[in-house]
């Protein structure tokens, strides 16, 4: 079992709320993280991938194309954004790190399906989250 | 000459702009800075003073003191917040890294005007600034 | 599988030995880990917690829960002590990095029962271990 | 499961190529990577064991002596050394981080053959793989 | 002017008291840094050294020369053991990272006096201390 | 006094000698780092300039502007070569990290006249170097 990882960051604005909610449940529940001008991080990503090594070149993949992806399915749509505001996966969904992960997850499986994956990805210093596909 | 540092964080959002600009000009000196839902950062503030050793302590100040000042004066009033919105320092001050440190600075040597303070802060991992008083 | 973790870090004394063994063979065992008058770590400590996110919140647990119960767990106890001298799990116990685990793992387990659980700690930069309940 | 883990780090210059290929072949598949002259990194490796805690110990393994023995299968052949040119394990096969960690299992299997292992190398901050023997 | 930089470790316990203090008043000043049992840390010692780049070597130092003196006289005698049971320099003094790092300048510089000298001492993450003589 | 610094990386093989040196007295001095095949490193560079707030953007520079014009000079020519065979500024110099931050700073100065730089150059985690021009 190989795997190969590349991590990347991006800077984001957020709240937490749950749209159903009253404002009093969504400040009970979320507390700070439900300030209602938003608050921001310095998200890091790590992305993992499982595979073969190519015999011919000695990798899994070749990073740099997993870079790119990268920046088309995460930086260019997230960094330097409002999750809730400017990212349309987020207008419905509650941008927890877990619901981001997922969101991460299904954007690069369909750009990399042969691959199974797992992504990281850390809001703060102390605060992380990992999902792996089943398999 | 000893110096005393205290390290803390503090996660905000905010946006880069000139009010006294147009939204075309703003655009083109602050770039995805000036995206106008915000983004947002873990910014990393560190806090040093320099002063004498306590012969008593062993101290220049009890870095437990230190800690509470700059909860109090930097992350009740900044953490989870948007800068530009939530926090007075800033409605007509551009809250680039190195404005913010001399707002730190200028709050937190009024609550300790006895040392020298140098104010470091991270915006990134690759972007920081140092502010010194002169002496 | 989603997983959240929450880093948090406590700085204790300890020394290891074996109190079935002599002086000799402690010292012969554990060398400078056996040095008499205790030595000390900065740990630092990753709890890992897999579960289901909750529609709801898009939450496996709040981690301000999960950083409450380690704060009682652990920190409250182990923080600025002896491991050997005030920590009753270790008086019959060599507080090596495995066996702290372990006893972090049971002390969190019984809190967090739903919960399937890693613990990983680090003693230095670089020593580090982790302990998965089977499952 | 416990699983033990010890840091180490060596600093190697290398070129990707495979020997097959045309120059231009290899330019275009190994870009940057490939510059004639070589480039360098420093390598951080991470060594994990899984095991059972000896309960006279408290170990899973002495990380003294899994020190030592990484030290002598991995640092005194690979640190300050050319891939390509001194680690006759590369003479035909390319060093990406995937290879490298293959042929660091390898070596270190042999040694510690009780313990299932991971191997985990960074080549920068950004690019990691890790190998985990099937089990 | 060039500065150049050893960064090196040691792991110790220590507690903090004034002798010539009550417990009482010990315990208010130093809260729980004054455990009775001592408590520990991994300590992170930065020493730079300010000179000039000597034209046949291109060093300020031979770095390895730095390594071994600062091993015979700071890691030999303070890692793995207690500050203030083992270590003579603070049988009488209060070993706080302040005093820490001026007993580290002062040994030190015995053995390099023709270097301008500055000594920085982690003590945790996010508390520590630099000391730079006057010059 | 404020000063901004941007964090940026290479990855490159060297090797230290003195041409005019016998090959014994080049591994006497400088032992591994003379291997003859070269290693390498990560190297990370600090770039801190020192200059007033411009009041109209709140920036001492553009931090995009800065990062240019160290791809420019820095990483262009150095990431991913041999600094001894590929840098014409090493074919005379013996690359060690004093004499890498000499380079780096005559070059970004040059394009950064009116400002007062300092280059701090990690070659490891553990050895690093600063210069500072005299002002």
């Amino acid at each position: 079992m190989m795997k190969v990882c590349r991590r990347t960051t991006f800077n984001s604005a957020h709240r937490l709320l749950n749209k159903n909610w009253s404002d009093e449940k969504n400040q009970e529940v979320f507390g700070k993280c439900n300030s209602p001008n938003y608050h921001g991080h310095n998200y890091t990503l790590e992305t993992w991938l499982e595979g073969e090594v190519d015999p011919d070149t000695g990798y899994v993949i070749d990073l740099g194309v997993l870079k790119e992806i990268i920046k088309e399915e995460v930086e260019d749509p997230f960094d330097h954004r409002n999750l809730n505001l400017d990212v349309p996966d987020f207008y419905d969904l509650n941008p927890t790190a877990e619901n981001i992960a997922l969101v991460i997850f299904r954007k690069l499986k369909l750009r990399l399906p042969n691959y199974k994956m797992t992504i990281r990805l850390y809001e703060t210093q102390n605060n992380f989250v990992e999902y792996t596909e089943d398999y």
